[in-house]
């Protein structure tokens, strides 16, 4: 599987210290029906990925820097309880931001996949945040701004993929693809979210 | 402002029935700032009212009868707990499905927006769902599914965007706009949901 980097700190995608998901995999078949996610979608997500490959580090820095750093209620969560850059920890969260699109385009949405949704929601509440990368931060991200950046990574995400001279029609399914993933986390986050730490939207 | 018809069955915008939000104005303008939303944003949904004020009725119906009609998991919501057709429930709620879509467009997201928002969310919970159209169906709409959909309703509605022949780039300002905004709609009922009803995800 493509990683951005031998050793991703924090990344324990597939390890033994991630719990199984409270979701099941027929909750995850259902929800998938309900987005209309297809063998097409999970084919054009793979050739996402191979454009995407090598320009992880560019779209993660347009989003952190290009976006987050300038809205404050979304810049705090990677700074200290002050205010202060942490510049540690934005770079290993940066780093598993980088992995989570090659995960998101290609990986098999299967029991691990399932499994690491759910840490990674995790580590954005009060149960994990700041946990893995022994920092002190804000408790957690509220869900509520999450779902909203999501259309934002969708738009600005695009012309990364147009970046290899794909035929407009294929850059539309890629997108589509994309944004249909990305909903299908989130409609898993939110059921996370709500069974785990009800008061954190 | 623009109806589709004089008497929409149960629809009860700005009205005295409606309570009084539990998210405040201040917490969706934070929102409108995750997701993007600007000025612009407003000026091309209310084009896109314009563009698909005559439209709505095919809009609902394609999603209704040509999509939702065809997942059971989906369809149960407006039939009987038998699994039989509710003729009246359906056309009621559908009328209702092409006022959203106006609403979307052409109402200012203010304090009764808002309110409205939380009545709409309230209607697919155990708390409301059924009751102003006195039927016996489903108990609630798993939020899950309602996020899902997101992005088949996304995808649906653009050629109806581009149907009455304007520029490409308005086409897609207008789409971006209306991606937005329903994100922005789900961000809210996510917050409903969790707070009234944190077990129907």
């Amino acid at each position: 599987m493509k990683k951005i980097s031998e050793n991703i700190p924090g990344y324990a995608y597939g390890g033994e210290a991630v719990s199984k998901s409270s979701i099941s995999l027929q909750e995850l078949e259902q929800i998938k029906i309900s987005v209309g996610f297809t063998a097409e979608d999970e084919r054009y997500l793979r050739l996402a990925g191979e454009v995407l490959g090598d320009q992880t580090k560019q779209i993660v820095e347009h989003w952190r820097s290009g976006i987050i750093a300038n809205i404050p209620h979304l810049a705090r969560h990677s700074r200290s309880p002050e205010g202060n850059p942490l510049p540690n920890y934005l770079g290993a969260s940066n780093q598993r931001f980088q992995q989570w699109i090659l995960d998101t385009c290609l990986r098999p949405y299967d029991q691990t996949w399932l499994d690491y949704q759910q840490e990674i929601a995790l580590r954005h509440t009060s149960l994990k945040k700041n946990q893995v990368d022994g920092v002190q931060s804000t408790p957690h991200v509220p869900l509520r701004d999450i779902i909203a950046f999501i259309p934002v990574m969708n738009e600005t995400i695009k012309p990364f993929m147009a970046a290899k001279g794909h035929l407009l029609a294929d850059v539309e399914k890629m997108h589509l693809a994309w944004c249909k993933s990305l909903q299908l986390q989130i409609s898993l986050w939110t059921g996370l979210y709500a069974k785990l730490t009800p008061n954190e939207w």
